[in-house]
């Protein structure tokens, strides 16, 4: 399984008057786990639209467990369960040292320039199955 | 059931270069037709916070079936299919007309300023359930 | 001179942890004012777009007099001291009933889709030029 | 001088629909920067708001150059001309690479929990004073 981990550290402006991060701006981190994950297989999301691809959210979801706060780091990892499907699943476990702090799932299409559903690219295909395999190998 | 709409208008700030509304966004829109609804039952949010009750956001889930442009109009339904649980369970629906954008639902704990899982106001309640009758009672 | 007021309502994803509106979602208001002052002449912004004109914010600017908090009503009015010039100039002042709450300014460049600075479209300053004579005659 | 520069990768949530980041989010980068400036005096801006002391935002102007785009990382310098005043001066140069992007100041205001404006905190001062003497006599 295809899986990558960014770290990344709440802003004030992420925050709201609870005193903790606003539920929304968890999705933005989703995001900067996704990117890091696609540049992990050499596929930088930047590339894919370059090459007339978009991935637009089509499900989200995120489960709250804790409290997010102002300066913390979070450890936001994400998984790729399978590859080579029209839609792209992923899952998210989102943690501040060993608290865990929310759990969550996208899933994207992938669409032309127009919005129309095609194939995911080959090209991603074939990286993150060759990634798949070199993280068997060498577990 | 309890059910009111509030209606609003894509801003620039919350497209992305996808020349579409960021999905994170959604869930700022989720909260404003929420604010809404409180309103409309007398239970300003606002107030229940000088209560001394939160209403944090412990999941929260939204289905995208068409994109929100800039200066769309999107007419964000939310219905609360009941009361007097601890937990608040609300969903949403979001139209562009007639047009489905998406499907949206949130859930929310009951908690004080020291974050404690605590019994929604008595308020509320009253005042929610007054309003179920009353939606009832109209129709 | 031209003026527009529009009303927005604060957010609660718009406060931080400070108990009140982020400095930087100021400009987002700003933004709802200016598309509201171009829909009072007839130009709306997204036609704009459609015909191949982008107006980035080149310069900006806001002075902080006292705290927009959740649920405030803020009305935020945009003025147009000019028209005609390659940039355009807009101010603001921002409102919570009497009380001030901020003063900023804008300045933009009007830009073709590949970037270029261009003349303001000819529809542009002529509605621009209208309205404000308009105004002067039923002053 | 004090001076600290944080990097920053332009989130896809920090762009527009015309295809470079939202003006406005350049403010937040801004506070990235700023943190980043007062842990390298190991005045944490989280022990500030522990210890009693807010910073609100009550100037900022941004002049921008060259647009950020979705990805690319732009360098945020800050620099803190002086300290000791009850307003904190902090002047920004932002940049991708070599490629000026932006310029930008923001002015604080101390201010306790309940708003009073006050003198910085004594320890702020000596941390900010001994690493200016420092930065003199490493240069």
């Amino acid at each position: 399984m295809l899986q990558a981990t960014a770290t990344i550290r709440v802003r004030y402006q992420e925050t709201d008057k609870m005193g903790i991060a606003y539920h929304g701006n968890y999705f933005t981190w989703l995001e900067v786990a996704r990117i890091h994950l696609l540049d992990s297989i050499d596929c930088p999301y930047k590339k894919m639209e370059k090459d007339g691809y978009l991935l637009p959210v089509i499900h989200c979801e995120c489960i709250y467990k804790s409290p997010a706060k102002f300066d913390d780091l979070i450890d936001v990892e994400v998984q790729m369960p399978g590859v080579g499907d029209a839609r792209l699943n992923l899952i998210y476990t989102l943690k501040n040292q060993e608290k865990l702090i929310a759990k969550a799932k996208t899933t994207h299409a992938f669409v032309d320039d127009s919005g129309k559903v095609v194939r995911p690219p080959r090209d991603f295909i074939q990286k993150a199955k060759a990634a798949i395999l070199r993280s068997h190998s060498s577990a």
